[in-house]
Formats: C-alpha cells, sequence, structure tokens
C-alpha cells in the first residue's frame, strides 16, 4: 500500500480539478457501504431474535457492559452506543426484568444509577457473543485474508476521514 | 487487482488451516465497517434534521419515490427500504400531511394504494439530494480517487460474501 501514496497525492490534485458538484464516486460507495452494513445488521437481527429470543439493542448493550466489570452510568452507555439516554433506559429495564442486568445506586452518589452485567447475564452474553463471531465469519468468508486486511486499512482510513470532516463541520458551525 | 487472485486462492487455504473458532479479523472488520456507517448515517440524520426539518425516514422513502415517477405500492417501499410495512405507513402519513407525497387508490385495483411524490415534494427532495451528495463528499473527502475505487472493489466482494452466506443459511434452514 505504502507504494501508491504517490499516486494518492496526484489524484487528490486531480479531484481538486473535477466539474464541481461531480461526487458520484462517493455517493455510490457510501450506497454500497451502506447495503453491506445493513444486510449484515439485519441478519444478526434475525439469527439473533430466532436462537436467543433477544433484540439487537440488548444485545449491543450487554456487550458494552461486558467490557466494564464495574458496570457503567445510563450517560456512559448511551454516549458509546450513540443512542438516547431514554432508549438506553427502556433497554435496561426489560434486561433487569429478565435477571440479566443488576441496576443500583452508585457507591459515591446515590442519586447515580450503576448497571452492570449480573452472572446469569455474564453467562448468556458469552455464548451469544461466541455465535455472534460465528455468524460474522461466515458472513465475510468470501473475503480473503488479503481482502480483510485490505479493508481494514481502507476503513481506517475512511473513519479518519469522517472524523476529521465531522471536527471541521463543528467547528464552522 | 487480478493479478493477486491466485494470493487469494493461496490464503482461502491457508484460513481454512487456521485454529477453529478463530474470527476475530472478520469481527474487527465488521466492527469498523459498522462505525464508519453509523457515524455517517448519524451525521447526515443530523444536518437533514437542522438544515430541512425533516427526519433519515422520511428522506429515504422519498429517495425512493424519486427513483419512481409511477409511484410504488407501500410493500414495494417497504422491501426496498428493509422495514416493516407498518413503518412505511406511518412516514407516508407524515409526507402527505405535509403535502410533499401523494396517495391515492391504483387505477387497476382500488384496493391498492399507490403513493407518489408531489410536485413540492420532487422539488424539495431534489435540493436535498444535492446538499446530501455535497455532505458525503465532505465526509469521505480523507479519500483519494485510488481509495475509492478499492473500496469500491471491496465492498462488492463483502456484499457478495454476504448474499451468497444468507442464500446458503436460508437453504440450511
Amino acid at each position: 500500500m505504502r507504494a501508491s501514496l504517490p499516486l494518492n497525492e496526484f489524484d487528490r490534485e486531480t479531484k481538486a480539478n473535477e466539474r464541481p458538484g461531480d461526487h458520484k464516486g462517493e455517493l455510490r460507495l457510501w450506497l454500497r457501504m451502506l447495503t453491506c452494513a445493513t444486510l449484515i445488521e439485519r441478519e444478526v437481527r434475525q439469527r439473533l431474535r430466532e436462537e436467543f429470543q433477544i433484540t439487537l439493542p440488548r444485545f449491543d448493550l450487554m456487550a458494552q457492559l461486558e467490557k466494564s466489570p464495574t458496570g457503567m452510568t445510563v450517560g456512559e452507555v448511551s454516549q458509546r452506543l450513540m443512542v438516547s439516554n431514554g432508549n438506553v433506559t427502556t433497554v435496561v429495564t426489560g434486561l433487569v426484568e429478565e435477571g440479566l442486568v443488576d441496576k443500583r445506586p452508585a457507591p459515591h452518589d446515590k442519586r447515580v444509577q450503576i448497571i452492570s452485567l449480573t452472572a446469569a447475564g455474564r453467562k448468556l452474553f458469552r455464548i451469544m457473543a461466541a455465535c455472534h463471531e460465528e455468524w460474522i465469519a461466515e458472513l465475510l468468508a468470501g473475503l480473503s485474508d488479503e481482502d480483510v486486511v485490505l479493508l481494514m486499512i481502507q476503513l481506517k482510513k475512511t473513519k479518519a476521514s469522517i472524523q476529521q470532516a465531522m471536527k471541521s463541520h463543528a467547528t464552522d458551525a
């Protein structure tokens, strides 16, 4: 990939000379990425429902809690999952009712609620996570190891580009 | 890319010899793709709300209708957008109230409702679509033309892999 850097620089210049307003290439790229992500997400959602009778938001929330043995606040989870506090609270309520998540006041501040996985929740999550990993591998089985590495590099650039643009936009506003 | 095909074949064999159950690479790839897609979608959703006071589901529905001058049924839209009929109906109701979408019985079968953009809806959508294209180009500005082409090729393989796996899964079930 390194060898192609000078060409990238050249392309960037060419791009600057493009007819203004012609960004069909980037639009097509975005739509293709969105299709891939939507297909995988829909498949994972369906398999979680069929095999574990669990919704994707519940699985995603358990995945966050699994990474944090000391628990998290609703605000922290909401930020990580990029969804509203209200949505997190609804999902937490369901998981507490099923005995998979525990909710208790923080030791240092009783007004703050700390949520964490129960032992049963942790056990179930690990089984689901192993299946989830298998499903993803199955869905991406048509990619060689080389494809996976190439995509990882290209998507890292993509993520950096998005974050840079979001930062500039926030500053402009 | 063609020159690397034999290597791909070799990789596939290597992969078959991997420790079973080790699919961290594919999982990381999926999580990175999901992050990119979520970041772009969140940004588009926010800008549509701020600049046009419109929700993303309404924009997506208008985008489908714009491609079909003779209109579509709720079932057709629902299939294209991969969401439920009920959700489509809710979004359509809001757009009809705002005068952006028209809903009328099909000429050949009065029980079937055909939805289409009104002249006002079409005009507004074209303005929004031009902005949307600019936003995507801005978010992906860190990618060279070469990066865009590489990603298009890799995501085409990804989409084919997902569709193949979904087909096999459906046959197994």
